[in-house]
């Protein structure tokens, strides 16, 4: 590691790249980018001025073909990460890579075969992980807080449905949405998933149907240590951002409430009510994605595993195939009908 | 009826039969108990010293033979109700009758054929339905405050499971315990359900698997309005009653918490912490009791329709069949194979 | 006591003798009322219908001078508390008597000597002392749950003022309203006030001005234990009923919040928020009216002390009257100026 | 303004000078502080290599008189605030200036004179006006949600006292504590105090007592506006810091609730609890820093007026001292008295 903290390089400057750009340049500690590539030049300049990196690359496999580039942050699209974590593998390059990894299970096992050969570490961005709320019911399960864990729910709803062309191109609500709860859900329990079963519909918006999506859902999980977990996903809450989970066990439960801009209660002749809870991923997560980027930063720099692997990117798109299956077949499905 | 108001007949003096004594006696205007029996000639005789009733019958036919009561309460033991319901039937008699109705349909139907071929009024005791909270949300979802509703939870945990002989007779989790938020669904939803399917298992004493029971469960259920819904018990849950709902829909949501003994707040160098809630049902549900009962009484007096029908009583029997079946065959069960 | 229970005499059948009779006649057993008198005839035989009550008596002297009667409960004006309390006293009865004793100290004086020479119980209607909200703060206080108490905070609003007439002849804010809050800082502190200053103001109706009033006022009070304590009152809260307490101390706090009537939340894509907390006082203290009914006729059957004395009903007219110098004078006063 | 945006020097490099060393450094874009000088030369040069800062300077003088430093940030001891903002002054360089300013008025008032005489913008470091809680109340009071205001309550209450050395130079709990509380009254009502009476006490640490300081307080405002407030002190509440403001009003009111590291609540047999509030002024008040320094920098940056005036410096003091006053004669104080 040099002197002046490890050196990224940035692929891709779309919304979750520039969020990323931001917050290295401000907020984590260790870390500098010093070069950015995006299929769309412009953004990569815009982003590059904005946030004070010295170099734009034509291209990703030039940033990752940069002697002075220690890790590559990877925030392309899902369809070029495959030979993007290949190349950076193979380069030596410490890789952090946008969920989800892929959108078939083949390319993700090249994936994790290259950075298993070259031995480089990999950090799929499930930030989720690294939120304060829901970090602090993992370490409440964890400890034994709520005894033997006997079920578990969460509820992951956004404020509003992205524009239709990107639901198109989406992979689907299971993966597209649901996969960070496929996540939540296997981090929180620390167990495997056995079986799914879905109940799903089109009560959004139309369009979405239109294009063979869903946007409600509600999804069973039986996990292989007997415990039993909802997911209950909508694209639109009129209230805002709605992440929320309950654990329940043999001795207590947790649960958790939004996160809102303030604890201000106001009492009127009407109601006593509160502003609406943060709007969305950007107000909610912030803190989430400041301490994956510090996570990644600090096992890079010291040499230490790093915290979310490839087979934890891997594990929630075998939960998102078989809750398309089960919502397609009208059945539950077992996850060794996907992944035997 | 009487200038003294409803007479009342009262059949079974168990811990129902005695609570609903109790309640008539001090809380519930416009009517009184005026005989008693039980199986158990102790127990009719020591509810009668308690709420001072005039006289204790030999046996149930006593009670619904005499001229001086207009109406009956059958609290008796589930295998015996269908007998006693007709007979008052035949008698004139207003019918309210404590849950399950019966643990089969066509016992049921024959409930059904006597009261209407007579034309009493029967009421189910599905007292949650005169909850505060649950009628709350009820409003709520008919007036529209959600919008078109989406999704629909509640979760209903006891404290403590029942004693185990109890257990082995109670028909089963899905006819004993999830029957209350069988008929919730219904009356929270106003709609019926089309299929069904259940996760279940023994978690909580393995007393409860050795006859042949389930503790821990989750339903799914799809109605035929679209509305997807989940019902999640347990046989236990160690900080106390745990009776909650959500519901979801386009416009909102509304959600509830438990009942607490007081609004207190402790804070110490520990934590920020309140009393556990409610403990079970006569602390939590007392007031739905007096509500349940003054509407009978009230209905009876005016000559109005009861509140919660035979058919009431029937649907969440056509619902614990299915949970069973789908747990026993792990598929989800369309309700048209129970009850073609 | 008679096998039937405690026989009461019910003087005066306004809005809280109406109350208590409710009360008794449902939810108190072991007594009944068995007389009423009131000074407007027609409200003793309103009272005397709804409830059953046998008899009507012309006055009060002929309640208190009925042999059947046990024990009194003294809801009239305030100004013939006196009297009826003596005569009472006298005749043997025991005594339940609305709040304020009377206006004056040398009244209340001779109260105290009346019951204490015929030993006679008497119980102050300070309910709230019964209501489990501020019971469960005061059990805190006094196990040691905030170590040793430092400061103390009373709210006490009332959603709308009375009529003004009603006003005109209450005594003034600090003794028909405050009363209630100074025995409360007495109840949960268990100590006795030094020194009073008061802040008020008429902000809530010119009207209570002009009859020389005010409705708005923080009455800050030491202890002699060196407890600090405020007061906060108004006699609007366009939300509803405000009654809450905080009590501070070295181990820790105890905070309450308003009870409500149900538990949900309404999310929207305006608020989160909550109904109206229970709009006045039958709907907030009524347990606590059937608790202090219930102890006081508990106390009298079986000889036990009653739980609210003649000095606790003296001590906060003696506050109320420092806290009126302190607003007129503009200076802190101490008790002992009112009560050498 | 330089390209590369305002170069400020730090004047003061202890506990709240490193503290905005690091904010400005991460999380305040257009700024960035280029000399740094402390009376102790290792802190400086501590703070320096920690956050990048090129020049140590040896005394406050030389820091303001470089010629590439826009602005000075003044964290210094409180007695030699008044030379360092007036040779500031002097020298033309914006000021922000810890609290307090000083703890004489003659020497805030040459301060004063020095900043308009040189037309300099001086900012006072009162941070919890740019708290998202207290500026939500403030919005809500400003924007008629109460109605007309007419009570107003802050508690503030530190986790554990500062050592005995601090307290014993601290100026007094009044003006070293609730100065904070003192500005925030201000900047809630919008208006000026009129009249203070306090009530204090040493019940915390006997050791406060015998340097002449007091650890809790309740200090009562009457506003010229009519307000009445209260302001609760102490310097430890063990279950952390107990930052918490009430606003009532002729339409409603608000209150708020401290803030916590998480949303979780924690049901066990025991209880239904939350971890504690976030502990001290570190963590709760850290948005609230970094906002207070990005508006002193966007208002230099663009010429605009910056917002917490010399005079709003200057009035905490004097109900510093009103306060103070008030305690030591034991009645109430007018402002007029302290500052004709």
């Amino acid at each position: 590691m040099q002197e002046e903290g490890i050196r990224i390089g940035l692929i891709g400057a779309g919304r979750i790249g520039a969020l990323h750009a931001g917050l290295i340049s401000t907020r984590v500690p260790g870390a500098r980018i010093i070069a950015v590539s995006d299929v769309v030049a412009d953004a990569a300049h815009a982003v590059a001025t904005e946030h004070a990196i010295p170099v734009v690359e034509d291209d990703a496999t030039r940033v990752i073909g940069r002697n002075d580039v220690d890790a590559v942050l990877i925030c392309s699209a899902t369809s070029v990460h495959e030979e993007q974590v290949v190349a950076a593998a193979k380069a030596g390059k410490a890789v952090f890579c946008e969920k989800p990894l892929a959108f078939d299970l083949p390319s993700i096992d090249r994936m994790a075969e290259a950075v298993e050969k070259h031995n480089v570490p990999l950090q799929v961005g499930f930030n989720r992980r690294f939120d304060p709320v829901f970090s602090r019911v993992q370490r409440g399960i964890a400890n034994g807080e709520v005894g033997e864990l006997h079920t578990l729910r969460i509820i992951s709803r956004d404020p509003e449905p992205p524009p239709i062309e990107y639901v198109r191109n989406s992979g689907g609500l299971f993966v597209d949405m649901t996969i960070h709860d496929f996540d939540m859900v296997r981090f929180l329990t620390g167990a495997e998933v056995e079986e799914v079963y879905t109940v799903a519909d089109c009560r959004v918006d139309p369009a979405i149907d239109e294009v063979g999506d869903v946007d409600t859902a509600i999804i069973m999980l039986r996990f292989t240590n007997r415990v039993m977990a909802t997911i209950e996903n909508s694209r639109r809450a009129t209230f805002g951002y709605d992440q929320r989970v309950e654990a329940f066990g043999s001795e207590g439960a947790i649960s958790t409430d939004n996160v809102y801009p303030n604890t201000a209660t106001v009492s009127t002749g009407e109601s006593v009510r509160r502003d609406l809870p943060l709007h969305f991923f950007l107000e909610r997560y912030t803190d989430s994605y400041v301490a994956e980027l510090s996570a990644f930063v600090y096992a890079v720099a010291q040499g230490h595993p790093t915290p979310v692997s490839v087979f934890d990117g891997r594990a929630p798109l075998v939960l998102g195939e078989a809750a398309h299956r089960s919502h397609r077949e009208k059945r539950p499905v077992r996850l060794e009908e996907i992944d035997a």
